[in-house]
């Protein structure tokens, strides 16, 4: 790297690039010029010193040349420019216009990985609950949280949507989401959703004891969004789900630092595979979902998960955990990783080996499909949990006096 | 396609997906149920008359099958599921959501086409100046435009913008935009810049004879768009330039149709690199840059051309040319597309040849890198426009006492 003045005062960005032939170390200096001061060698000398504090840096670059046999779009390069704070507003929009602005658009290239400079950083919030937090609010410390997602409710009314959240919520799940697809509309209008999914709430906490968040679907005009998120509030909602990918990663980022939007926020994964699947373009999994959506101030990021219908590969996965938990982001609070879809109760072995305790189990058809109804589908999963945490197999705990976990397994098998 | 009610109440996704061996037809089937009602076939008969409304329909399901030889990839569906309106609200962010949120990440798939039903575009204004609005203001109806673009101007004080700016102006260019990577920065404050670029907007004209549109660049953050765009317009900005993708296109929709910002937005594709070049994956360009740039209310929409250094195939470019200059599209006013990158005179008959007169030619380098100065890159940039209008050969037209043309083709060539 040449000498950057403080480490401090860079924000640094990984691309992997594809190229057969280029000079990626020539590549790596036309980024790191390019996309701050534009021009730096013909510059008259008073000028350089004028302008060094403007100007990128190659901190890295790392060839991979492709072994035989391997294709030719086996030769790319890491490569890792350093850009000085100075040069954009503290804001993501302005970081990502910056960083990949122009440049996604400059062949085979993916955004690999960022790293925040203190000083950016310092500038954003974070979650405002985090993990402690929604443990807090649940009163829950000593085991993964359980959540479970409405199955579609398009073209439902109040009525059928009050039983479907009673049914989840009596099998002791923590929280409770929207479907990310269900947006303002006639039958069950935010507020009266939130109303009537609340009522059924109190309902269901009285028999089970415990808590319960329900994250309704923050939707609509993106300058109507305080107002949107203050109206579920005042209705009773006590979370927020958000598709942050339809509205960019600032609008979260207001959202979670705003006053009077004292409820965590629910970040949902929805477009996110325009961006992150290829390995030549687009943006990886662990930035998008993890490091940005945990600087945005998402209290819990869900994500394809590596075990069922969507999804993806585990090493990303853990990345994305990594990014979502590190202490290496503090004074960040970390959000709970969600990993989702086709998750039944025999894989929660599995998402504990791979997650440990800072997670939370999300339930869609595992619980609604369950053999013996959705309430039983949400104990099979806390039998699960709880089989777990007592060391036992999880076979041999299902066998012993849990018959909804054992018609779980019955169901969807057991991996162990 | 099964009895859709009436085409109008719904909006049409195609979708490219790849996959050795699965069933399209089938897949195509939960697309249509699973992104909508969520189950059919297992509905009572009563329960599906009243969910009929809400269901989805697959359109059609056109299958490639690979030919000999070509790789396993290569075997694909096009898709087309009808979503009806009537499940989502009218915004961007709703639609996107609905039809591309999950299903993102399911495997190999891309967005690569998008039909707005008449209701859901109705929802919206569109361009507010259009192609035949940003003319009215230049007074300029007879060419296709010319636009110039700041060269790096991070780091530089406001004498300095002030004499770029005037420099570009000069030569005659209709336009000229901010570098997109500026953002609010303690020596070129939005409202300073603008002030002092349109005095040499106004030195210019008087020289000129014409009138200029100076884009400044919007940013900062989201819920302040509106506050900052009044700023800038207050302080005398003519138009404004957006960086659409880092925001969405909801926060471009809301602003294009504010009351107070009665000036026309230049869409900036930054980021769009992320979504479009995979062939498996993201957004099409068309989409992404054409129907929902339109749609969304950009008067302007930059995109890589296929000319210069940002590359972009043809025909792209003529897909995103289609969606934003079509009477298909009417009412919505039609948005002037801006194919960038690596232009120099030398490439306008290519231009012109490609998208007619309906079209800003926009240069970088080849204004600033002209060997006789950035006044001079302008000229030759106008000498070739006329110069393909007279219908006499480019090289003719130069050599026929067009000095600054002649310098710009002896410099970088010229295509016809």
């Amino acid at each position: 790297m040449q000498s950057a003045n403080t480490h401090a005062a860079y924000c640094l960005a990984t691309y992997r690039c594809y190229d057969e032939k280029a000079d990626f170390h020539k590549k790596a200096l036309g980024i790191a010029v390019g996309l701050t001061v534009g021009s730096w060698t013909d510059l008259p000398d008073a000028r350089k010193a004028e302008m060094e504090k403007h100007l990128g840096r190659v901190v890295q670059v790392n060839v991979h040349e492709p072994v035989a046999d391997e294709p030719a779009s086996g030769r790319y390069a890491d490569i890792q420019i350093a850009y000085p704070d100075v040069n954009f507003s503290r804001d993501i929009p302005a970081l990502l216009v910056t960083i990949f602005g122009k440049l996604s658009m400059d062949g085979r290239i993916k955004l690999i990985d960022l790293d925040f400079s203190d000083g950016f950083r310092s500038a954003f919030a974070g979650p405002r609950f985090g993990i402690q937090g929604v443990r807090d609010l649940l009163g829950v410390h000593d085991r993964p949280l359980l959540m479970s997602i409405f199955k579609s409710v398009i073209g439902h009314d109040l009525t059928a949507l009050r039983e479907q959240f009673y049914q989840q919520a009596a099998g002791g799940v923590d929280l409770i989401k929207d479907d990310e697809i269900l947006f303002e509309n006639p039958q069950t209008p935010i507020e009266r959703r939130v109303e009537v999914c609340m009522e059924a709430a109190a309902q269901a906490s009285k028999e089970t004891g415990q808590k319960l968040l329900y994250a309704a679907n923050l939707t609509g005009p993106t300058f109507g969004l305080i107002e949107q998120a203050k109206k579920a509030i005042n209705a009773g909602a006590n979370a927020l789900l958000f598709n942050v990918l339809a509205y960019g990663f600032d609008a979260l980022s207001e959202l979670s630092r705003h006053p009077d939007i004292s409820v965590p926020i629910m970040a949902h994964p929805a477009l996110a595979g325009a961006y992150y699947p290829s390995p030549y373009h687009g943006i990886a999994a662990n930035v998008l979902l993890g490091k940005l959506m945990r600087l945005a101030g998402a209290d819990l990021v869900l994500f394809p998960s590596p075990y069922g219908s969507v999804v993806m590969p585990r090493e990303e996965n853990m990345a994305i955990k990594e990014a979502l938990l590190t202490d290496a982001a503090a004074p960040l609070k970390r959000s709970f990783p969600v990993p989702s879809a086709g998750i039944h109760p025999g894989l929660v072995p599995l998402i504990l080996k791979d997650f440990g305790s800072e997670v939370v189990v999300n339930a869609g058809g595992g619980v609604h499909g369950h053999p013996m109804g959705a309430a039983a589908g949400g104990r099979a999963f806390r039998q699960a949990i709880d089989g777990c945490l007592s060391g036992t197999s999880l076979r041999q705990y299902a066998a012993d006096r849990h018959p909804e976990l054992q018609a779980a397994i019955d169901a969807w098998g057991l991996k162990e």
